[in-house]
């Protein structure tokens, strides 16, 4: 299984926001958008390891500007970081007026996945290339990301 | 605007795992659950602000265990602190087998959400009343929370 | 196959009226209630049963309040009485104004189910057991019920 | 305002079961059969009275056969009777193996509508033709079962 | 397999325009009226050739007028032409103003399918009889659409 | 209002095929590959024209290969040519087998749409700039099927 570039798990998704997405200002709600940011950093993960995956985790994710009916929201996103079985997915959701072109940055999202075999277990997965020095900086910073992740994770066992 | 007890922003959801909620694996999509999160704690946010609430941001979020199609998913929302014009909604996820009755932790998770005025501009909410031991516990353990989130962004904002 | 208290099987649902859920007076589709309405009760027979359900029947249902956009739907099922195979579960169903906090009821629902194997055949359900004075109420009331609804068929199959 | 034949409210709909619709055995769930009863008997009554109606109520439901993923559903709906401000519909529920082209009677449903002005008040609808002998001992039958909703909503409120 | 009337594999459908199929004018998605052609279409499909089938093609397509939000759409499909192991649906799409009654004729499209056995391998389609003059003019405009059809795959293969 | 190239028109939209997409075979419905098209098309007829748009039409299409459940579709979509109120939009539809990484041309297709004002009546949209020779090639071939476009609606209103 030989390592794969960054370049291959990119994932461009474009959503339109429709009636049913949407909360009584006419902005969309949160959950629809983590609902789009999931498929696609899912697809992303999928090209990279060749397998099938589940979500594991989600970063904290703040909301920077409401986004309204009618208005289209690109979703980028890669694979930044491997480790034995699992890969941080990176998502920039933005959000464009299609009428003045408009766009605004909406959210930054990271979130882990799991490959697994078709019996469901966990599986190794390829290891990554970053090549630019952008994928090459996203790659330490989620190294230190996963740092973080695993002591709040046993810092919130212990208070369990 | 007197203060409100928690009891009365508490939420009891419960959804049926259809066909259209799953993965290739028959277990639901991640995105799925956080959209059931969101919808939750929004309720629970207007019931205690007694206005319509947009989310800010969520923390982050792990999956514990795999659920099915099939299966019931419940989730319970309260409001934990206030501070000015926001909300710390948390959320208890549980997954049931319906044939064994079995019940799963699957995920907890913390959101913020801003009540605002008709004009779509923040307002101030009414004061919370922690008035059981574990209403007292989640109440300090929100304000820290809201803490760490703070000390998060300012980080975030010196990288970007 | 040990009698099981009726506290065992309530379930509460919670739903967002969105805008796809509504007709032209931004006012919920019956229809859609009654979907809600069936899951929720769906829900209750299995984990009475233990058993995947198929609902029978629902009594004649009277929406007595309009419901509109952006309200919530609070709807509290449970199982009334079971004969040998089937059960009887309630519904009642209660909007909510989201910002004034006033709740309306919306309509009550007696839902019959048959608890089947994984064959699809109907198989026996455990007793059930009120315990408290409102569920031996109902208990009794369904047993009533259950004689109109026999007595109804009968006229109904004599006369197509 | 003049009166209308029976055949100007007729509307056919038909629906294919779609892996959404289905319970865990891949037969359609109650609520998506109900669903589609109240659409296909608002756009009657909508045509009968060329207004916009809400559903008022829905007399009791006998679920006769499963009916599969797959399969189509044909319903045929039109308007029984009418009194001042109020439609009976009558709907009936046919299912289609698609393959073996059998046909099942699924489901025979009554609803009563109201009829809407643009503020929401009731208001007066034209009257029936009633032509064929079916159409007129549908109608016939209509006023019966008026009679007994009405007889049965006396009773009921008696006992609230 | 003896050949099988027109009469047979006529469909009528009936939708009715909610909030989720339209866009910032109010007026419903071509691709949603795309959508509901193909389902109409592939009923009709299915009756004649009591088998299972896949879309291979759909004709140019004109939207005449706009529908708007709580119209009506009514689609009338029947098989104009059968090939060997292929079918021409024809589809007539008109909208409905459901207050007003007025009917605008919306859409005509035409499409070919392909029926499949059970592994999903092209199978051989019965005869069709066309009965009435209509059904007789459509079956041999039909034949001269496939010869079209053919004329243009085979430029286009020209030009790949 | 200046020339715009095509560059700035580029959509690109990702699917994942959910079992509420699929037909019997567990293959996608042709109506939902073209609802897809629909909605690509439109986010790049607006971000050319800077307005709302309709769908006018939709060349014949054919789909070449059958696309399953699980599987990824990738749309890209771009303006290729302009008259004075309308835009013809190309769409490429391939699918992606997630797990093998393989890549299927599923269908091409051609639509028009008109640019509206606020008020929905036709507006004049900016001229389109075709850059790379791809474009140029293109914006000659759209040239010539709208002619055949006008020669065929020709024809067929005198047939109607």
């Amino acid at each position: 299984m030989s390592a794969r570039p960054v370049s291959n798990s990119i994932v461009n998704m474009t959503e339109m926001v429709l009636p049913s997405h949407t909360n009584s200002f006419g902005s969309v709600f949160g959950g629809t958008v983590m609902s789009w940011i999931d498929i696609a950093a899912a697809i992303s993960a999928q090209r990279h390891s060749s397998s099938p995956v589940v979500t594991a985790s989600i970063d904290d994710l703040h909301f920077i500007q409401p986004v309204y009916q009618g208005w289209v929201v690109n979703l980028k996103a890669c694979v930044n970081y491997v480790s034995k079985t699992s890969m941080e997915v990176g998502v920039r959701v933005d959000a464009e007026n299609p009428i003045s072109g408009e766009k605004f940055h909406t959210a930054s999202a990271y979130l882990t996945f799991v490959a697994l075999t078709k019996d469901g277990k966990p599986k190794s997965v390829p290891e990554l290339l970053p090549e630019s020095e952008d994928e090459k900086r996203r790659y330490k910073e989620a190294e230190q990301r996963r740092a973080w992740r695993l002591h709040r994770r046993k810092l919130f066992s212990e208070h369990a």
